[in-house]
C-alpha cells in the first residue's frame, strides 16, 4: 500500500523527505563508501553529525552556553532514575538542598517518574491533578529544601498539556518535554533541567536527550553507576562509549527538516491548527464524541475523545484505517481514541481525520 | 564512490543483503504504510519482529530455556555497572557468595568492567594479562565465595582471544562476548550470563543483548535503578518502555542472513580464513610487519598488526584506502594497524586485504 497517515503516539510518524533521504544514501553515506551505520563513532564523517546535530538542537530551542546537550540511551525510565541519583544529592557548597525530589503529578508519565524517584531517595508531592487538568500554580507546596521540582510537560496518555511554566523560586525545575519538545518555543532559562526521547518529534526509538544547566552537573553520588551519571556524558561530549549512532543521524536530518520547514514557532503554528480541527469536531459534535480533558489543558500533540456508542469503535478504527488514517486507538490502559499529531504528522492528515470524524458522526449520529 | 571493504572495529560492516532490504521496505515495512521507525513497539508488526529475533538468537547460539534473552540500551558501559549490580548482592538462600566479583584483567575492556565493579562495591583479580597473552586456567585465583567471575572473550584494541572457557566450579561465570558472539560455537552451559553490544556482529550501535540463566534474575539490591535491573527486562520481555525498534529489527534481519549463510559454524569457518589469511601474511613477511600478541591468543575477530617502519603507515592507509579497504588504523591508544573481519566483511575482503600488504611489503620491503 501507499504512506499512511500516521497517529501512533511514539514511535510516531517521520518526515517523508527524512525516510527519503535515509533510503537515499543508506548503502553509501556522502561518499564513504560506508552506511552511516557501519562506520566508527569517532570517524570524522559521524562527528561531524553528531556535532551539527546538538549545535542545531541548541539553535532550534534556543539553549544558551551555560546549558550542556547531552545525547543518551534508556528513554524516560532511565531518565526517572538520572534525574534523582544527579540532582537529589546537594553539594556541600549547598547544605540547605535536602528536600529530595518533588513531584506535580498530573498523568501516568509524572507518575512513574515520582514513583522511581520514590525507591531512589525521599520524595515529596507538589500537587495532583485528577487527569482532567493541570494542577495550577497557587497550588503547588514546594518544599524551601527540595533539590529540584519535576513535572511532565505533556501527558501522552490522557492528552493533557502544561499551559505554563511553574515558578519554583530558587529551587531547580526539571521538566520531561518528550511528548511536546520542539512544538512551541519556551524560555530553558526558567529550568535546571529537561529531557526528552527522540521517538516522538526527534526521531526514532533508542535516544533521549537532556539539556542541563551546568552548574547542575557532577552532583551524582560516588558510587552512581558510570552511565547514568550526566557527567559522563558531559565531560565526553556524549561519546564516552559507543552513542546510538543511527538515531543520532535521524535527528540530525529532523534539525534540517524544522529548520526548512520555518522552526519551532511554525510547528507550534501547525500544532494549535491540527490539535483545533480535531477538537472542533469533537465540540461541534453535541456528544457523538466526547473528551475528557478541560479545554485549557487539552494537549496538541495527543487528542484523546470517546465515541458515545463504544460499540463503534471498531468500525471506526477500521473505515479511517482503510481511508490510510492509522493508529488511533487510545492508550490500552484508558481505551477511547487518541489521535497524535507530532510536528511530523502533516496538516492534511488531521483535516482527513477531522473530515472523516464528521461523516462517520452523520453517517452514525 | 562504490561500496568498500569495511574492517572497522565496530560500528562495523553489515551485510550488504541487510542493508538492501532495510532500504527497500524503509517508507512502507511491509505493507503497514509506515516505516519501522515509525511503528508502535507493541503493535502486532513490530511484536512478530521482537519475538523472532529473540527465536532465532536462542536458535542460532543454541541457547536453552533456563536462559533470558534480555534486549537493553546502554552498551558496555551500562553492562558494566549491571553485572555488578545483579550478581554482587547475594540471595538470601546463598549468604556465602559474599566475595563480590573476581575478574580477569586482560585488556582494555576487561579492565574497564573491573574498575567500574570496583566502584560498585568489592572485587578481586583473578589473574592479569599483559596484552599478548590470556591467563590460563591454572593461573586464576577464584575465591569461594566470590559472587561471580567476570571476562571478556575478546579484546579488540589488542586483538586478544581466549582459547578456552574458564572453569570457575559452582561460581557463575560471566563473559562479555561484544566482538565475537556469533563468530564460533559455545556451550552457554557454562556460564550464568553473557553479554554483548550489537553493533559488531549483531546490526547497530544502541541495542546490548545478554541472555543470563533464570536463577541469577532477582538479586539486585531494593534500590537499584529499575532499567539496571535484568529482571525488569525479564519480566515484561525487554519491553518495560519503548525498546531501540530499529536496531532490534536490524538484529532481525541479520539472524536470517546469518541462517541463511549456514549459521555460527559457518562464520566459524570463515572467520578462521579470514584471520588467517591476515597472520599468514604478517609471519611470512620476516619482520616488515609483526603482531605482539602470541599466537595461541590471536583474536579470529581484531588482526592487529605494526609496520617495521612507522613513517609508511599514512602512505599504507592511504594506498589501501584507495583501493577501497578502509578504517585498517589501529586504537587511538596503542597505533599501529588493526583489521576487523566481523561475519558481515566478506572473505573476499581478507584476500584483498592480504594481497594489498604482499604488494606493499615488496614494493617497499
Amino acid at each position: 500500500m501507499s504512506r499512511c497517515f500516521n497517529f501512533s503516539a511514539g514511535p510516531s510518524e517521520l518526515p517523508l523527505e527524512v525516510l527519503e533521504q535515509v533510503r537515499d544514501e543508506l548503502l553509501d553515506f556522502r561518499g564513504t563508501g560506508c552506511s552511516i551505520m557501519e562506520i566508527s563513532h569517532r570517524s570524522k564523517a559521524f562527528t561531524e553529525v553528531h556535532n551539527e546535530t546538538q549545535q542545531m538542537l541548541r539553535s532550534l530551542l534556543d539553549i544558551p552556553e551555560e546549558y550542556d546537550i547531552l545525547f543518551m540511551q534508556g528513554g524516560g525510565h532511565m531518565q526517572f532514575s538520572m534525574v534523582p541519583l544527579n540532582l537529589m544529592a546537594p553539594v556541600s557548597a549547598d547544605p540547605s538542598r535536602r528536600g529530595g525530589g518533588c513531584y506535580i503529578v498530573n498523568g501516568t508519565w509524572s507518575r512513574k517518574a515520582a514513583h522511581e524517584a520514590g525507591r531512589l531517595g525521599g520524595i515529596s508531592i507538589a500537587a495532583e491533578g485528577d487527569e482532567t487538568n493541570v494542577p495550577q500554580q497557587q497550588d503547588l507546596r514546594i518544599p524551601e529544601d527540595a533539590s529540584y521540582v519535576y513535572y511532565c510537560d505533556n501527558e501522552t496518555v490522557h492528552g493533557i498539556e502544561f499551559n505554563y511554566v511553574p515558578d519554583t523560586g530558587r529551587v531547580p525545575l526539571v521538566a520531561d518535554m518528550s511528548s511536546n519538545i520542539l512544538t512551541r518555543p519556551f524560555d530553558i532559562r526558567k529550568f535546571g533541567a529537561i529531557w526528552f526521547g527522540a521517538q516522538k518529534n526527534f526521531g526514532i526509538a533508542g535516544l533521549t536527550i537532556a539539556a542541563v544547566r551546568h552548574d547542575l552537573i557532577g552532583r551524582a553520588p560516588e558510587n552512581c553507576p558510570v552511565m547514568l551519571d550526566w557527567k559522563s556524558y558531559s565531560s565526553k561530549n556524549s561519546m564516552l562509549n559507543t552513542p546510538p549512532t543511527f538515531a543520532i543521524y535521524i535527528a540530525n536530518l529532523v534539525c534540517h527538516w524544522l529548520e526548512k520547514q520555518g522552526g519551532v514557532p511554525e510547528m507550534a503554528k501547525r500544532a494549535a491548527e491540527k490539535s483545533g480541527a480535531l477538537y472542533s469536531v469533537i465540540d461541534a459534535s453535541d456528544g457523538f464524541y466526547s473528551g475528557k480533558v478541560k479545554p485549557a489543558f487539552r494537549s496538541r500533540m495527543n487528542v484523546t475523545f470517546w465515541l458515545k456508542d463504544e460499540s463503534l469503535n471498531d468500525l471506526f478504527v477500521e473505515e479511517a484505517a482503510a481511508l490510510g488514517l492509522k493508529n488511533i486507538r487510545g492508550h490500552r490502559s484508558i481505551g477511547g481514541m487518541r489521535a497524535s499529531v507530532y510536528n511530523a504528522v502533516p496538516t492534511e492528515g488531521a483535516t482527513q481525520l477531522a473530515d472523516f470524524m464528521k461523516d462517520f458522526e452523520r453517517r452514525h449520529g
